[in-house]
Parts: C-alpha cells; sequence; structure tokens
C-alpha cells in the first residue's frame, strides 16, 4: 500500500488525518532518518527502531505516522521523487528554450544526486521492496518530461520528428547511469560522491543532448 | 568473490580446475535454473536447494561447480553479461556503418531482454548482494560501446566533438530505460514481456540516436 500517493498533496498520518505544522515536522524528522538507514543497511537490515533512534522519536510516535517499515519506505520514494523534481524545476525555471532547459534540469538532477546518493539506492530496491512505488517514481519524473517536450515539440523548439514519450525515458535513462558512473561511483576517501558533475561530463553529456533534439532545418540534415 | 572474472575465457570448477564438456553442460544446467530461481524469488528468498532441485543435480554436485549462493549469483551476472553482448555483436556484425550497428545492437539488446527478463531483475539485485559484479557487468557492455564509438569517431562516421566514454554510458542507459518501460512493464496476460520492442518505440528511439551521433558537416548545424 502506498501511504502518500501524491507526495504534492499536503501529507496525513497512518489514519489519513491532515497533519499539522509540528507533526509535518516530525514526519519530515523520520523520513530524514529513514534516508539515512535504509541508504546504510539496505531493506533487509533497517528496522523501524533504527529509524526512530536515529530520529530521537519514539516508537510509539512512529505508529502515528506510518504503519509499517514497507509504508515508511515507500514515502520514502515519493518523497525524494518529489523533491527531486522539485530541484529539477527549480532549475529549469526561467530558461528561455527547451535545449536550455534540458541542460538546467540535468544539472539539478545530478545535484540533488550528489547531495543525496541515497535516491538511486533506495530507488532500486524499490523494484524488490515494492514495484509499484517504483513505476510511479520513473513515470511521474517522466510525465513532466514528455509534457515539456510535447510543448517544444509544437513550437519547433526540438526537432519535429522526436516522440515525445520514448525521448523522455531515453533522457531519464541517460540520466540515470551517468549519475550512477560519474557521481555514485566517484567516492572520495570519506566515501562521499564529488559536489557536482565533473564539468567535461556534463559537457559531453549536453553536446549529445543538444544533438538528439536540435529542430532540423528541412532538406539540412543528413538523412 | 567473483568466480569466473573473464566470462569469455574457458569456465572452471570451484576449486579452479577447468572443466570438461560434461561438466561445462553441468555448470550450465545450474546457471540455467539459477537464472529462474533468483528471477522468480529474488536473492534473499532463493537457495541452493531451491536451484539444485529445479536443475535436477544433487547438492553435493553443487559445490564442484560453486561454493556459495552469492558465488552462483556473481557467475549469473556475469554469464547473463557475457550472452547479452554476444547477443548485441551477433546483431551488429555486417553492419555498414556506426549508426545502422547502433540500431543493430539495440535490437539485439531488446531481444536478449526479452528472452530473458532475468536480467534486469540479477542485475539490480546485484547492487546489493555484490556491488562489484554489477559494475563489472556495466563496464563490460560499456568498453566495446566505448570503443567502436571512438573508432567511428576518428572515420567521420559519428559526430567528431561527441565523448565516446559519456557517449557510451548515455546510449547505455537509455537501452536500459527503454527496455524496462517498454518490455518488461508490457507484461502480457501469461506475465511475460513482449517478444521485441514495439516497432513505434524502437522507430523513435532510433531517430533519437541517429540525431544524437550523426556526424555534423562544418558549417551546416544550428550552433
Amino acid at each position: 500500500m502506498i501511504a502518500d500517493i501524491d507526495g504534492n498533496a499536503s501529507v496525513s498520518n497512518a489514519t489519513g488525518k491532515p497533519l499539522t505544522k509540528r507533526g509535518e515536522a516530525t514526519r519530515t524528522r523520520l523520513l530524514e532518518a529513514a534516508e539515512v538507514v535504509f541508504a546504510e543497511q539496505g531493506y533487509h537490515e533497517a528496522s523501524i527502531v533504527k529509524i526512530t533512534e536515529r530520529a530521537g522519536i519514539g516508537l510509539g510516535t512512529f505508529y502515528l505516522y506510518f504503519d509499517s517499515k514497507q509504508s515508511i519506505f515507500e514515502a520514502l520514494v515519493i518523497d525524494l521523487n518529489r523533491r527531486v523534481r522539485h530541484s529539477m524545476a527549480e532549475a529549469m525555471a526561467g530558461t528561455s528554450d527547451r535545449i536550455a532547459a534540458e541542460r538546467a534540469g540535468f544539472a539539478g538532477f545530478f545535484r540533488f544526486t550528489a547531495q543525496h546518493p541515497a535516491l538511486y539506492r533506495v530507488v532500486r530496491e524499490a523494484e524488490f521492496v515494492s514495484p509499484e512505488v517504483l513505476k510511479l517514481h520513473y513515470t511521474r519524473i517522466v510525465e513532466g518530461y514528455e509534457a515539456g517536450l510535447a510543448r517544444a515539440k509544437e513550437s519547433g523548439d526540438i526537432d519535429r520528428r522526436l516522440d515525445p514519450e520514448v525521448t523522455a525515458w531515453a533522457l531519464m535513462g541517460m540520466g540515470e547511469l551517468i549519475g550512477m558512473r560519474f557521481l555514485l561511483w566517484e567516492r572520495d576517501e570519506n566515501g562521499l560522491p564529488p559536489a557536482q558533475l565533473d564539468e567535461r561530463v556534463f559537457t559531453a553529456m549536453t553536446q549529445m543532448i543538444d544533438n538528439a533534439l536540435a529542430p532540423r532545418r528541412e532538406g539540412n540534415h543528413d538523412d
């Protein structure tokens, strides 16, 4: 069961009652602790007790917000998803065209990934813990993407031959593996990823995206 | 510990002795059974007994080939990796240029994925069971890719501004998420994925790849 199907709506407690400001703060503390515990120990080793101890919150209080380890895990995926989309949207705001927006969106994605290395581990583990919430994670990111690409196609900002849905999935896949390889695998001696993607890698990636998306003038391309 | 670091070399038993023809056949039966058991039940629920029962092979015989559940899991990832690369290389053989090779390689990847839905689950679970073998899987696919792209860049078959390494990771990411969304999530009533990627999706994806890779004539592009 997915605790909060829409991460953008106001959050509620385990019985569905809307939260007070203070309740929201407690829930956020539990999710922050869950992010660390699930990322460090994995789903199987993690426990509600480890999460509440880390959050400094009583076990009884936990059950006011979540009814199981699975439900806080799902809420965490939904929360990370909401925040990564927010980070991307914020970076894209005010850009002048779709290709600039695309670059900015990726920068926002990589910045968030560097700050929350848990994102990958938790999302990948969701495949086994809760396949529904995994689908939700990818689908929500793609939906925003797809809508933006469809508008850009209409306005001629990108190649009109592109399919917005397939292109959105392809771009997300690019970001995912580039982030895995060049952020998460590049840990320093303290086990931390770099704060941002290497400039050379980012430039090379955006070169490829520019190529993929740029509008073609009629009769002015190779095929 | 990784049982067989090079999936292309001749395989050996648990003590490192090379296998006879009959020994190879037994090892293959164990790996085939492991593919089904790990994919259906996941690493934690899977057991050596379930694998040997499915393979119709005695428990004692198992230990002639692998020394633990983890070692057969790692051997399975390496074996799937060798076979998916073989499927891609076979599809690419005889293509006339890099962009045609790219299309054919993806067709080979998607065909293998449709036949071995275990590939994704096992590879994703490797992140938790054996991160080393996960890196090995991605790195081996990228290495072949990167070498091909570097040659194509030299010969002018692809845009000379592209970075072969970053481009290879980006292309692999595209394939991975397109395969996940349009093959593995599209199960029929028997729970089986379609035999091949939908034609519309494949065309849309290759359109995007053609755009990304196609050589630019000087002064003939938008930037």
